[in-house]
């Protein structure tokens, strides 16, 4: 029920998503009604579809305390149960994000060895494709939820982007070891000194991330979420300013008409839809977030993410590394002194 | 004696600088061979330079610590020395920014009210161009910081961009009240208490800056640092991935003959040189950054933004408005309790 776009978008995003992995099997949670005249335009579809009726709707406005008295019954927080009960792999969601965090938070819980669950997205990069965390789950983040971070997200790397060993790096004001703050030096030093699955390169400044230096961004969610949102501002600026470019004068509308095949691959390239599917990292359960404006081509790489963990069994082998790393979870004592 | 392209440079941009403001006179320290070999090209200079010749350079590589140690003698050392003393307005330097820094605050000292100096700059975005502060200089920030921040942020919007009453934000992840860190919120709740010269408008997220949603971004410089550092990354990004669509066929080549002026007018709208110029504020006394690799035309728009905060004695205007509003400096009692 939730989107822009509304039911008639996840539809279409499903069907499409089923086109592309024949045999997924979608449970949709919400108004029976309109979820089925959706489904009538997708003969392929509706066979792969159970529907479970519910009035409730989490609606875009709601802060998360008003969602979380939702959770039984509204169609977010029955998605978020079938997952905890087993009943779904995963749950894929275009609604309200706040809600959608401290829903699954609260009903899945946190991995043991997990502090903090964390926001984790992708990013187009000269290189290709790189992720990115915490994208704003977490305003402030100590050296462990950076550690642990960095292995959720080497894990996620590794499911989505097929990278066997991908490289991490954590974000710092230079690449020196003495650069930042206690947290991101601490962060550094742990993570060089365990025997890692993934490659750790140290620090990493904001402008690898256009270059795409490393698979994995390792971040606070503060940091995080300004510095992706600040690229979608500068994307999107450029992007206005090379309209303007081409509608300026007849010559340059002309000479659109020889580029504009060039253009639109452009634009493919970086479309936000192909990067769709911020995922909720750190839980026991997969819940993905599709952005808001989303289309169905959107929808449906958010279906292909969440996918994608399933078959990788991700939560499995991040249980996996955490337990033989150990050091994520805060194992050295805490000792309160006055 | 700083910058990737060496004296030649710094020369040639002050020739563009004087020609642009006829009257400017610069006090020029390094080797007087070098320096006087490069003014020999530039007639109408000459006479506005006074060469102070030093053997000894900062290097790029040096740490702030070793180039403390060259502060009394070295071509970077003496032009801040310079404005101590008086005997010049502002000093413009394209060398180490830490030795820069580091020197700045050890020989200009804190002015009265600010705690602690912050690394401004220019960025350009779709309403025009806007400042960005900390960009760097200070990794972690508190409350106080963050409204002195705003304070000197706004004084210099006016100075550089000519606005009588700068709009000014906190970046933050939301722009909700509740939204982020203590310091964040803290800082919004004491800036709206006070009667200001600028306009608060409270908090604004990453994208806000490509769209220039007001005059100064107020962030603290992990934040800054890292968001300025990713834009610059996706600009880039994007510039090469243009230039492959340009490339990528006969009829895109032949396409660029029609839009390269157009192309060419948003390459210069973008082009980082117009944006050179960081400034240190906070000190007692005035030092501009000039980018390493800025060409003549970037170090001669440092030196505007230079002579601009000169004839807008922005240190003054910033005691004033500190002076005025009291609450900048941190004055509630700090109580020790164990």
């Amino acid at each position: 029920m939730g989107g822009d776009l509304g039911p008639a978008m996840v539809v279409d995003g499903a069907a499409l998503a089923l086109s592309r992995e024949p045999g997924t099997r979608f449970l949709m949670f919400g108004d029976e009604d309109r979820i089925g005249r959706e489904l009538a335009r997708h003969a392929a579809l509706k066979d792969a579809v159970s529907i479970h009726h519910t009035d409730v709707v989490v609606r875009s406005d709601d802060r998360p305390s008003q969602a979380l008295r939702r959770s039984r019954d509204s169609s977010m927080g029955l998605a978020i149960q079938a997952v905890r009960d087993q009943s779904a792999d995963v749950a894929v969601s275009a609604g309200n994000t706040g809600a959608l965090m401290a829903m699954s938070k609260f009903m899945l819980k946190t991995m043991p060895g997990i502090e903090r669950p964390a926001l984790i997205g992708l990013l187009p990069t000269k290189r290709g494709t790189s992720v990115m965390l915490d994208l704003g789950a977490n305003i402030e983040c100590d050296e462990d939820n950076l550690v642990q971070f960095a292995i959720m997200g080497a894990a996620f790397a590794s499911a989505i982007l097929h990278v066997d060993r991908p490289s991490v790096g954590l974000m710092n004001v230079g690449v020196e070891e003495l650069k930042g703050n206690e947290s991101v030096r601490n962060a550094a030093e742990k993570l060089r000194a365990m025997e890692l699955p993934f490659e750790f390169v140290g620090f990493v400044e904001g402008d690898g991330v256009g270059e795409g230096t490393v698979d994995v961004f390792v971040t606070d969610g503060f940091t995080g979420n300004v510095a992706l949102k600040a690229s979608e501002g500068i994307a999107r600026f450029i992007a206005s300013l090379l309209g303007e470019a081409f509608r300026s004068s007849v010559l340059s509308k002309l000479g659109y008409l020889f580029v504009a095949r060039a253009m639109k691959a452009l634009q493919a390239r970086l479309d936000p839809n192909k990067y769709n599917g911020g995922v909720f990292m750190g839980l026991n359960g997969l819940v993905v977030k599709s952005h808001g404006s989303a289309n169905a081509e959107g929808f449906a790489s958010a279906v292909k993410v969440a996918s994608d963990m399933v078959h990788d069994d991700l939560i499995h082998h991040i249980a996996q590394d955490l337990e033989r790393l150990g050091a994520a979870s805060n194992q050295s004592p805490h000792v309160a002194v006055s």
